[in-house]
Protein backbone atom coordinates (compact mmCIF):
# COMPACT_ATOMS: atom_id res chain seq x y z
CA UNK A 1 0.00 0.00 0.00
CA UNK A 2 1.13 3.62 -0.86
CA UNK A 3 1.64 5.59 2.50
CA UNK A 4 1.13 8.88 0.52
CA UNK A 5 -2.46 7.94 -0.69
CA UNK A 6 -3.44 6.20 2.36
CA UNK A 7 -2.80 9.23 4.75
CA UNK A 8 -4.45 11.31 1.83
CA UNK A 9 -7.89 9.97 3.13
CA UNK A 10 -7.33 9.36 7.06
CA UNK A 11 -9.20 12.37 8.82
CA UNK A 12 -7.43 13.75 11.54
CA UNK A 13 -8.99 14.36 14.76
CA UNK A 14 -7.71 15.08 18.06
CA UNK A 15 -8.39 14.37 21.93
CA UNK A 16 -10.63 11.42 21.41
CA UNK A 17 -8.12 8.05 22.71
CA UNK A 18 -9.03 4.59 21.24
CA UNK A 19 -11.91 3.73 23.76
CA UNK A 20 -13.88 0.89 24.55
CA UNK A 21 -16.14 -0.65 22.03
CA UNK A 22 -19.03 -1.04 24.67
CA UNK A 23 -18.62 2.59 25.50
CA UNK A 24 -18.66 4.04 22.05
CA UNK A 25 -21.70 2.10 21.62
CA UNK A 26 -23.98 3.72 24.68
CA UNK A 27 -22.48 7.06 23.90
CA UNK A 28 -24.80 7.29 20.76
CA UNK A 29 -27.60 6.57 22.97
CA UNK A 30 -27.13 9.30 25.39
CA UNK A 31 -26.45 11.30 22.59
CA UNK A 32 -30.25 10.44 20.86
CA UNK A 33 -31.94 10.99 24.37
CA UNK A 34 -30.48 14.47 24.80
CA UNK A 35 -31.61 15.47 21.44
CA UNK A 36 -35.09 14.64 22.52
CA UNK A 37 -34.87 16.48 25.85
CA UNK A 38 -33.48 19.60 23.63
CA UNK A 39 -36.46 19.51 21.95
CA UNK A 40 -38.63 19.33 24.79
CA UNK A 41 -36.77 22.22 26.28
CA UNK A 42 -35.12 20.11 29.23
CA UNK A 43 -32.60 22.22 30.35
CA UNK A 44 -30.32 20.14 32.73
CA UNK A 45 -30.17 15.98 32.87
CA UNK A 46 -28.30 13.79 36.10
CA UNK A 47 -27.28 10.92 35.48
CA UNK A 48 -30.03 9.07 37.12
CA UNK A 49 -32.67 10.15 34.53
CA UNK A 50 -30.50 9.22 31.80
CA UNK A 51 -30.10 5.41 33.59
CA UNK A 52 -34.21 5.38 34.17
CA UNK A 53 -34.58 5.99 30.77
CA UNK A 54 -31.98 3.84 29.19
CA UNK A 55 -31.73 1.28 31.79
CA UNK A 56 -27.77 1.69 32.28
CA UNK A 57 -26.70 1.74 35.52
CA UNK A 58 -25.72 5.76 36.50
CA UNK A 59 -22.11 4.86 37.74
CA UNK A 60 -21.33 3.24 34.27
CA UNK A 61 -23.08 6.59 31.97
CA UNK A 62 -20.81 8.69 34.71
CA UNK A 63 -17.83 6.46 33.55
CA UNK A 64 -18.43 6.76 29.61
CA UNK A 65 -19.07 10.59 30.13
CA UNK A 66 -15.49 10.75 32.18
CA UNK A 67 -13.80 9.89 28.18
CA UNK A 68 -14.60 13.26 27.07
CA UNK A 69 -13.84 15.08 30.12
CA UNK A 70 -17.17 16.02 31.03
CA UNK A 71 -18.59 16.05 34.33
CA UNK A 72 -21.91 16.71 35.62
CA UNK A 73 -22.51 19.27 38.60
CA UNK A 74 -23.81 18.30 41.73
CA UNK A 75 -27.77 18.59 42.49
CA UNK A 76 -27.95 20.42 38.63
CA UNK A 77 -26.26 17.34 36.45
CA UNK A 78 -25.67 17.99 33.03
CA UNK A 79 -26.38 20.97 30.47
CA UNK A 80 -28.65 18.86 28.02
CA UNK A 81 -27.55 21.54 25.36
CA UNK A 82 -23.94 21.74 25.67
CA UNK A 83 -23.42 17.55 26.49
CA UNK A 84 -25.27 16.95 23.05
CA UNK A 85 -23.17 19.33 21.46
CA UNK A 86 -19.81 17.65 23.33
CA UNK A 87 -21.01 13.75 22.45
CA UNK A 88 -21.72 15.06 18.77
CA UNK A 89 -17.99 16.59 18.49
CA UNK A 90 -16.44 13.56 20.42
CA UNK A 91 -18.36 10.65 17.85
CA UNK A 92 -17.52 12.59 14.94
CA UNK A 93 -20.83 13.14 13.97
CA UNK A 94 -20.74 16.52 13.35
CA UNK A 95 -17.83 16.44 11.15
CA UNK A 96 -18.28 15.56 6.92
CA UNK A 97 -16.22 11.83 6.64
CA UNK A 98 -16.31 11.18 2.85
CA UNK A 99 -17.41 7.85 1.82
CA UNK A 100 -17.65 5.52 -1.58
CA UNK A 101 -20.77 3.22 -1.70
CA UNK A 102 -18.97 -0.01 -3.51
CA UNK A 103 -21.77 -1.57 -5.15
CA UNK A 104 -25.46 0.45 -5.87
CA UNK A 105 -27.80 -2.79 -5.41
CA UNK A 106 -30.81 -3.19 -3.55
CA UNK A 107 -29.04 -2.02 -0.30
CA UNK A 108 -26.19 -0.28 -1.74
CA UNK A 109 -28.62 2.25 -3.43
CA UNK A 110 -30.87 1.86 -0.33
CA UNK A 111 -27.79 3.02 1.89
CA UNK A 112 -27.13 6.30 -0.37
CA UNK A 113 -30.79 6.74 -0.38
CA UNK A 114 -30.85 7.51 3.57
CA UNK A 115 -30.19 10.78 4.58
CA UNK A 116 -29.55 9.41 8.08
CA UNK A 117 -26.40 8.86 7.54
CA UNK A 118 -25.64 12.28 6.27
CA UNK A 119 -26.58 13.57 9.32
CA UNK A 120 -24.71 10.94 11.42
CA UNK A 121 -21.62 12.77 9.33
CA UNK A 122 -21.25 10.10 6.61
CA UNK A 123 -21.13 11.52 3.30
CA UNK A 124 -21.49 9.37 -0.17
CA UNK A 125 -20.14 11.05 -2.69
CA UNK A 126 -19.63 8.38 -4.97
CA UNK A 127 -21.14 5.08 -6.17
CA UNK A 128 -18.87 2.30 -7.70
CA UNK A 129 -20.46 -0.70 -9.73
CA UNK A 130 -19.66 -3.13 -12.55
CA UNK A 131 -22.86 -3.61 -13.86
CA UNK A 132 -22.72 -1.10 -16.94
CA UNK A 133 -26.36 0.03 -16.79
CA UNK A 134 -25.62 1.57 -13.40
CA UNK A 135 -22.25 3.44 -14.51
CA UNK A 136 -23.06 6.81 -15.15
CA UNK A 137 -26.64 7.23 -13.81
CA UNK A 138 -27.21 8.91 -10.44
CA UNK A 139 -29.07 7.96 -7.18
CA UNK A 140 -29.85 10.67 -5.40
CA UNK A 141 -27.27 13.42 -7.15
CA UNK A 142 -24.80 10.37 -6.10
CA UNK A 143 -23.09 9.35 -9.23
CA UNK A 144 -22.03 5.87 -10.43
CA UNK A 145 -18.79 4.84 -11.60
CA UNK A 146 -17.14 2.27 -13.18
CA UNK A 147 -14.40 -0.02 -10.62
CA UNK A 148 -11.18 1.56 -12.44
CA UNK A 149 -12.28 5.26 -11.53
CA UNK A 150 -11.94 4.17 -7.77
CA UNK A 151 -8.23 5.04 -7.50
CA UNK A 152 -8.56 9.02 -8.98
CA UNK A 153 -11.86 9.02 -6.70
CA UNK A 154 -10.02 7.73 -3.61
CA UNK A 155 -7.65 10.20 -3.89
CA UNK A 156 -9.47 13.59 -5.52
CA UNK A 157 -12.00 13.59 -3.36
CA UNK A 158 -10.51 12.45 0.04
CA UNK A 159 -12.58 9.50 0.38
CA UNK A 160 -11.78 7.99 3.77
CA UNK A 161 -14.86 4.89 4.32
CA UNK A 162 -15.51 2.59 1.37
CA UNK A 163 -18.98 1.32 2.09
CA UNK A 164 -19.11 -2.65 1.05
CA UNK A 165 -22.62 -4.00 -0.48
CA UNK A 166 -21.46 -6.45 -3.15
CA UNK A 167 -22.39 -9.61 -3.24
CA UNK A 168 -20.69 -11.78 -1.24
CA UNK A 169 -18.10 -14.30 -4.12
CA UNK A 170 -16.67 -10.91 -4.46
CA UNK A 171 -16.39 -8.92 -1.26
CA UNK A 172 -13.03 -9.91 -0.53
CA UNK A 173 -11.79 -8.67 -3.86
CA UNK A 174 -13.81 -5.38 -3.61
CA UNK A 175 -12.33 -4.37 -0.59
CA UNK A 176 -8.74 -5.09 -1.41
CA UNK A 177 -9.25 -3.27 -4.28
CA UNK A 178 -10.57 -0.29 -1.70
CA UNK A 179 -7.39 -0.84 0.54
CA UNK A 180 -4.81 -0.68 -2.46
CA UNK A 181 -6.32 2.88 -3.35
CA UNK A 182 -5.46 4.12 -0.27
CA UNK A 183 -8.81 3.88 1.42
CA UNK A 184 -8.23 3.48 5.11
CA UNK A 185 -11.63 1.83 6.15
CA UNK A 186 -14.12 -0.39 5.37
CA UNK A 187 -17.76 -0.47 6.56
CA UNK A 188 -19.31 -3.99 5.51
CA UNK A 189 -22.50 -4.59 5.06
CA UNK A 190 -22.02 -7.65 3.53
CA UNK A 191 -22.53 -11.26 5.17
CA UNK A 192 -19.13 -12.42 5.08
CA UNK A 193 -15.80 -11.59 6.79
CA UNK A 194 -13.63 -9.16 5.32
CA UNK A 195 -9.47 -9.45 6.39
CA UNK A 196 -7.65 -6.91 5.82
CA UNK A 197 -4.30 -5.69 7.36
CA UNK A 198 -4.44 -4.32 10.92
CA UNK A 199 -3.83 -0.28 10.07
CA UNK A 200 -7.28 -0.86 8.23
CA UNK A 201 -10.76 0.36 9.97
CA UNK A 202 -13.24 -2.18 9.31
CA UNK A 203 -16.11 -2.26 10.97
CA UNK A 204 -19.18 -5.14 10.34
CA UNK A 205 -22.64 -3.93 10.08
CA UNK A 206 -24.10 -7.66 10.03
CA UNK A 207 -27.71 -7.24 9.34
CA UNK A 208 -28.02 -10.48 8.77
CA UNK A 209 -26.25 -12.37 11.34
CA UNK A 210 -28.92 -9.82 13.26
CA UNK A 211 -31.58 -11.84 11.89
CA UNK A 212 -30.43 -15.25 12.87
CA UNK A 213 -29.90 -14.26 16.48
CA UNK A 214 -33.61 -12.66 16.11
CA UNK A 215 -34.73 -16.12 14.40
CA UNK A 216 -32.64 -17.90 17.19
CA UNK A 217 -34.24 -16.25 20.28
CA UNK A 218 -37.43 -16.35 18.71
CA UNK A 219 -37.71 -19.89 18.20
CA UNK A 220 -36.81 -20.22 21.96
CA UNK A 221 -39.66 -18.29 23.67
CA UNK A 222 -40.85 -20.55 25.98
CA UNK A 223 -44.47 -21.80 25.52
CA UNK A 224 -47.17 -20.31 27.86
CA UNK B 1 -50.30 -7.97 26.95
CA UNK B 2 -52.46 -10.79 25.34
CA UNK B 3 -50.88 -14.00 25.31
CA UNK B 4 -53.14 -15.62 22.21
CA UNK B 5 -51.54 -12.47 20.43
CA UNK B 6 -48.66 -13.17 21.44
CA UNK B 7 -48.35 -16.69 20.47
CA UNK B 8 -50.23 -16.16 16.66
CA UNK B 9 -46.99 -14.03 16.09
CA UNK B 10 -44.49 -16.69 17.13
CA UNK B 11 -42.77 -18.75 14.99
CA UNK B 12 -42.33 -22.21 15.87
CA UNK B 13 -38.56 -23.92 15.46
CA UNK B 14 -37.22 -26.94 16.01
CA UNK B 15 -33.89 -28.12 17.86
CA UNK B 16 -32.15 -25.63 18.12
CA UNK B 17 -31.16 -24.28 21.46
CA UNK B 18 -30.31 -20.42 22.29
CA UNK B 19 -26.79 -20.38 20.90
CA UNK B 20 -24.10 -18.20 22.01
CA UNK B 21 -24.02 -14.79 20.55
CA UNK B 22 -20.65 -15.00 19.43
CA UNK B 23 -21.35 -18.15 17.20
CA UNK B 24 -24.70 -17.17 15.77
CA UNK B 25 -22.89 -14.16 14.30
CA UNK B 26 -19.48 -16.16 12.88
CA UNK B 27 -22.45 -19.07 11.23
CA UNK B 28 -23.98 -16.18 8.68
CA UNK B 29 -20.15 -16.12 7.65
CA UNK B 30 -19.06 -19.64 7.20
CA UNK B 31 -22.25 -19.96 5.31
CA UNK B 32 -22.03 -16.73 2.46
CA UNK B 33 -18.50 -18.87 2.14
CA UNK B 34 -19.95 -22.28 1.69
CA UNK B 35 -22.71 -20.68 -0.60
CA UNK B 36 -19.28 -19.17 -2.52
CA UNK B 37 -17.74 -22.96 -2.59
CA UNK B 38 -20.91 -23.51 -4.13
CA UNK B 39 -20.81 -21.47 -6.74
CA UNK B 40 -17.42 -22.78 -7.61
CA UNK B 41 -18.47 -26.11 -7.70
CA UNK B 42 -16.51 -27.01 -4.95
CA UNK B 43 -17.73 -30.54 -3.44
CA UNK B 44 -16.05 -30.75 0.00
CA UNK B 45 -14.27 -28.46 2.30
CA UNK B 46 -12.45 -28.60 5.60
CA UNK B 47 -12.71 -26.45 9.11
CA UNK B 48 -8.61 -25.62 7.91
CA UNK B 49 -9.91 -24.29 4.79
CA UNK B 50 -12.83 -22.01 5.95
CA UNK B 51 -10.35 -20.95 8.91
CA UNK B 52 -7.79 -19.63 6.12
CA UNK B 53 -10.10 -17.68 4.39
CA UNK B 54 -12.15 -15.94 7.35
CA UNK B 55 -9.27 -15.95 9.82
CA UNK B 56 -11.08 -18.03 12.55
CA UNK B 57 -9.33 -20.85 14.49
CA UNK B 58 -10.42 -24.60 13.53
CA UNK B 59 -11.07 -25.67 16.50
CA UNK B 60 -13.46 -22.87 16.77
CA UNK B 61 -15.22 -23.56 13.74
CA UNK B 62 -15.87 -27.59 14.55
CA UNK B 63 -17.12 -25.70 17.80
CA UNK B 64 -19.54 -23.78 16.27
CA UNK B 65 -20.65 -26.34 13.71
CA UNK B 66 -20.82 -28.85 16.70
CA UNK B 67 -24.17 -27.13 17.95
CA UNK B 68 -25.46 -28.35 14.66
CA UNK B 69 -25.00 -31.71 15.62
CA UNK B 70 -22.84 -31.94 12.39
CA UNK B 71 -19.47 -33.53 12.09
CA UNK B 72 -17.04 -33.50 9.18
CA UNK B 73 -15.37 -36.82 7.76
CA UNK B 74 -11.79 -37.44 8.37
CA UNK B 75 -10.02 -36.69 5.64
CA UNK B 76 -12.74 -35.59 3.39
CA UNK B 77 -13.93 -32.62 5.37
CA UNK B 78 -17.94 -31.43 5.04
CA UNK B 79 -19.94 -31.46 2.04
CA UNK B 80 -20.25 -28.18 1.05
CA UNK B 81 -24.17 -28.36 -0.58
CA UNK B 82 -24.77 -30.25 3.10
CA UNK B 83 -23.39 -27.85 4.99
CA UNK B 84 -24.83 -24.98 3.07
CA UNK B 85 -28.68 -26.11 3.89
CA UNK B 86 -28.32 -27.60 7.09
CA UNK B 87 -26.30 -23.62 8.29
CA UNK B 88 -29.48 -22.29 5.82
CA UNK B 89 -32.10 -23.97 8.00
CA UNK B 90 -30.73 -23.94 11.50
CA UNK B 91 -30.59 -20.01 10.87
CA UNK B 92 -34.02 -19.70 10.10
CA UNK B 93 -32.97 -17.97 6.73
CA UNK B 94 -35.02 -20.59 4.38
CA UNK B 95 -38.14 -19.93 6.61
CA UNK B 96 -40.10 -17.15 5.89
CA UNK B 97 -41.04 -14.93 9.09
CA UNK B 98 -43.27 -12.31 8.38
CA UNK B 99 -42.29 -8.38 9.54
CA UNK B 100 -44.05 -4.79 9.53
CA UNK B 101 -41.36 -1.71 9.24
CA UNK B 102 -42.73 0.95 11.45
CA UNK B 103 -41.83 4.07 10.04
CA UNK B 104 -41.50 4.44 5.93
CA UNK B 105 -39.07 7.49 5.58
CA UNK B 106 -35.73 7.08 4.00
CA UNK B 107 -34.27 4.16 6.16
CA UNK B 108 -37.40 2.46 6.42
CA UNK B 109 -38.41 2.59 3.01
CA UNK B 110 -34.89 1.46 2.16
CA UNK B 111 -34.76 -1.23 4.02
CA UNK B 112 -38.19 -2.73 2.35
CA UNK B 113 -36.35 -1.75 -0.83
CA UNK B 114 -33.76 -4.03 0.08
CA UNK B 115 -34.24 -7.42 -1.81
CA UNK B 116 -31.50 -9.11 1.00
CA UNK B 117 -33.37 -9.52 3.72
CA UNK B 118 -36.31 -11.47 1.53
CA UNK B 119 -33.47 -13.82 0.37
CA UNK B 120 -32.73 -14.42 4.72
CA UNK B 121 -36.57 -15.09 5.56
CA UNK B 122 -37.37 -11.50 6.52
CA UNK B 123 -40.71 -11.36 4.63
CA UNK B 124 -41.55 -7.63 4.96
CA UNK B 125 -45.33 -7.41 4.77
CA UNK B 126 -46.39 -3.92 5.46
CA UNK B 127 -45.26 -0.68 6.28
CA UNK B 128 -46.59 1.77 9.34
CA UNK B 129 -46.38 5.32 9.11
CA UNK B 130 -47.80 8.51 10.93
CA UNK B 131 -47.80 10.69 7.57
CA UNK B 132 -51.27 11.11 5.90
CA UNK B 133 -48.67 11.57 2.21
CA UNK B 134 -47.21 8.10 2.92
CA UNK B 135 -50.48 6.02 4.37
CA UNK B 136 -52.02 4.43 1.52
CA UNK B 137 -49.15 4.66 -1.49
CA UNK B 138 -46.71 1.05 -1.90
CA UNK B 139 -43.09 1.05 -1.57
CA UNK B 140 -41.82 -2.51 -3.84
CA UNK B 141 -45.66 -3.62 -3.45
CA UNK B 142 -45.63 -3.18 0.15
CA UNK B 143 -48.40 -1.05 1.22
CA UNK B 144 -48.01 1.48 4.11
CA UNK B 145 -50.93 1.73 6.46
CA UNK B 146 -52.03 4.15 9.75
CA UNK B 147 -50.73 2.87 13.09
CA UNK B 148 -54.55 2.18 14.16
CA UNK B 149 -53.93 -0.51 11.71
CA UNK B 150 -51.29 -2.21 13.61
CA UNK B 151 -53.11 -4.62 15.81
CA UNK B 152 -55.09 -5.92 13.19
CA UNK B 153 -52.13 -6.34 10.86
CA UNK B 154 -50.07 -8.34 12.96
CA UNK B 155 -52.95 -10.79 13.50
CA UNK B 156 -54.31 -11.15 10.21
CA UNK B 157 -50.69 -11.46 8.71
CA UNK B 158 -49.13 -13.34 11.92
CA UNK B 159 -46.01 -10.69 11.97
CA UNK B 160 -43.23 -11.49 14.49
CA UNK B 161 -41.09 -9.01 13.79
CA UNK B 162 -41.80 -5.37 14.09
CA UNK B 163 -38.62 -3.23 12.57
CA UNK B 164 -38.28 -0.16 13.94
CA UNK B 165 -37.08 3.04 11.52
CA UNK B 166 -39.18 6.19 13.38
CA UNK B 167 -37.23 9.12 14.44
CA UNK B 168 -35.79 8.86 17.62
CA UNK B 169 -37.98 10.95 19.87
CA UNK B 170 -40.46 8.50 18.92
CA UNK B 171 -39.00 4.90 19.18
CA UNK B 172 -39.68 3.58 22.71
CA UNK B 173 -43.74 4.89 22.27
CA UNK B 174 -43.49 2.97 18.65
CA UNK B 175 -41.63 -0.29 19.79
CA UNK B 176 -44.38 -0.34 22.82
CA UNK B 177 -47.02 -0.38 20.68
CA UNK B 178 -45.94 -3.22 18.08
CA UNK B 179 -45.59 -5.01 21.84
CA UNK B 180 -48.66 -3.99 22.96
CA UNK B 181 -50.31 -5.74 19.55
CA UNK B 182 -48.67 -9.05 20.41
CA UNK B 183 -45.18 -8.77 17.86
CA UNK B 184 -42.80 -11.04 19.99
CA UNK B 185 -39.91 -9.62 18.51
CA UNK B 186 -38.13 -5.59 17.72
CA UNK B 187 -35.32 -5.12 15.21
CA UNK B 188 -34.24 -1.39 16.44
CA UNK B 189 -32.46 0.20 13.40
CA UNK B 190 -33.10 3.99 15.56
CA UNK B 191 -29.97 5.27 17.61
CA UNK B 192 -31.87 4.97 20.68
CA UNK B 193 -31.94 1.77 23.39
CA UNK B 194 -35.10 0.32 23.43
CA UNK B 195 -36.41 -1.33 26.82
CA UNK B 196 -39.01 -3.85 26.68
CA UNK B 197 -39.85 -6.81 28.89
CA UNK B 198 -37.98 -9.91 29.19
CA UNK B 199 -40.23 -12.06 27.09
CA UNK B 200 -39.47 -9.59 24.25
CA UNK B 201 -36.70 -9.91 21.62
CA UNK B 202 -34.56 -7.01 20.63
CA UNK B 203 -32.01 -7.00 18.17
CA UNK B 204 -29.87 -3.52 17.88
CA UNK B 205 -28.57 -3.02 14.77
CA UNK B 206 -27.31 0.39 15.18
CA UNK B 207 -25.75 1.55 12.34
CA UNK B 208 -24.85 5.05 13.86
CA UNK B 209 -22.81 3.61 16.44
CA UNK B 210 -21.28 1.58 14.34
CA UNK B 211 -20.18 4.79 12.38
CA UNK B 212 -19.16 6.53 15.91
CA UNK B 213 -16.72 3.05 16.35
CA UNK B 214 -15.29 3.65 12.61
CA UNK B 215 -14.70 7.75 13.19
CA UNK B 216 -12.60 6.83 16.79
CA UNK B 217 -10.49 4.12 14.95
CA UNK B 218 -9.98 6.45 12.26
CA UNK B 219 -8.98 9.35 14.12
CA UNK B 220 -6.32 6.80 15.69
CA UNK B 221 -4.31 5.58 12.71
CA UNK B 222 -0.66 6.32 13.95
CA UNK B 223 1.04 9.20 12.48
CA UNK B 224 3.67 7.54 9.49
Amino acid sequence: MNNEELSSGRIPRQGAGVLPEPTLRRLPWYLAYLSTLRRQKVEYVSTTRIADELKVAPSQIAKDLSFLGIKGKTRIGYSVEDLEQSLGQFLGFTQRHNAVMLGVGSLGAALIADSGLQRYGLNIVAGIDIDAERIGTKINAVEVYAPDCLPELARAMNISIAVLAVPVDSAQEVANHAISCGIPAIWNFTPTRIVAPAEIVVSNTSIYSHLAVMYNRLGNIPSR
